[in-house]
């Protein structure tokens, strides 16, 4: 069992909104650097494997759910699992937790599909990449 | 059996990603639109919940399947409808389709709870919004 | 002397920030929406110069001045004028308004360059891009 | 002479635009984040002065001059300093330099005023505020 990525996020000022709390869309952006930071140890990191091979790994399905709200000045603590891993997708999950009090603030769960950009079309995982994914692969972050 | 309502977003520049299309976050913030153009009719409009009486429509859960990528050029037709609705809380589904062909981009679904956002606390719909959300009260826009 | 460009653009949820007001670095989307409704007229309006001709028009220099703030509920009214136009560059000129009360709210002036996207080498505007500008020539917006 | 403070910001996959180069508008979050990052050695940070004490720092004037573009992959080296401190308004200015090569990207300067945020009226520096300022305030970032 494999422990979890851990990613800090601090709130900015321009992401909460006019009722003084992060706005629950801001989120999913956090987990996708915290899933970038995961790839760091990929040669060129995430970015790498759009910018050398012309893959990547655009989300189909999301689900989240949203138990206590983030404000600004709080950091948001970004645990990042690998839940299930196919031939070419693979579903992460994250647990957001407020930082300073171990709040639970949300659980996040991202299916990601690894394409070809130009085509659209799916392509198996190199063996690197998958190497990461199961480096990560756990049922317990959420 | 209720008509969705119909919103439609253009893509901007600076909505697509690094691969080309719109980044997977962005859709929840044009539901969101689509769903306060959906409360125009209450005087004041959703801006006036929040700034007139204090309260607002946290999001709790979302779940987004992706099935088509939009890119820069594009226009979304975002149809929207009430699912269900209980004391304090509603699901809304949000159906995304291209307008210029109708593909079928993604289906979202979001609950909201209303509440003052001064306490967080639950609050029960007024009429007036209650009657807003009944009037788009429908199990087929996704 | 041409009259203004006009756009109006409705303050979003998650466009004001912690201190209630919308984030200075917003008003720059708004701007650059605005430029590209001035556009629709080309065939295949701004998106299609970037993708049917790979040209785009990257900024390569703003400022801004803020007088008074907006916030949620709030409209924007931008006044969009084309101040000078060179060989492959142009400075235009933004005036937004808060459009309740014509409160005059920001001032601010992009310079873009036609570029080749690919190379990022600057182009000579082509004769029906001119043209647009030139109907939109005006020293009066801000 | 005081030294720059320094703050590296990481491009992230949806802050290139369809161009596929850093969307103009994001650098401007990052100076702002670059800017809260130097006034971390107050009590409670930036946030503490709004969330503690009703006080903020709107922007009043922004300019910026773009060199050459940032991409998907790169980061972001910026150089803060204080160029101007008066009773209650200072301008800051940022550099902006692609962290690998040192290349310069944009050159941008921000006027901030210190605002009781609920009345919007100036406020003088607090001690404590304006030596942190007093502390980078420089020439020569940009």
């Amino acid at each position: 069992m494999s422990a979890p990525h851990r990613y800090v996020h601090r709130v900015q000022i321009d992401e909460v909104d006019a009722a003084g709390i992060v706005f629950f869309a801001r989120y999913f952006g956090w987990c996708h650097e915290a899933m970038a930071t995961m790839l760091e140890s990929l040669e060129g990191g995430y970015a790498g494997l759009l910018n050398r091979h012309g893959i990547g790994l655009p989300t189909v399905h999301v689900d989240a759910d949203y138990f206590a709200p983030l404000r600004f000045g709080d950091a948001a603590a970004v645990s990042v699992v690998v839940e299930t891993i196919g031939t070419s997708s693979c579903t992460i999950g994250f647990r957001v937790d407020r930082q300073a009090d171990a709040t639970r603030v949300a659980s996040i769960r991202h299916v990601v599909v690894l394409v070809d950009v130009r085509e659209m079309r799916p392509v198996p995982f190199p063996v690197e990449l998958r190497a990461v994914l199961e480096s990560r692969r756990c049922a317990e972050a959420r």
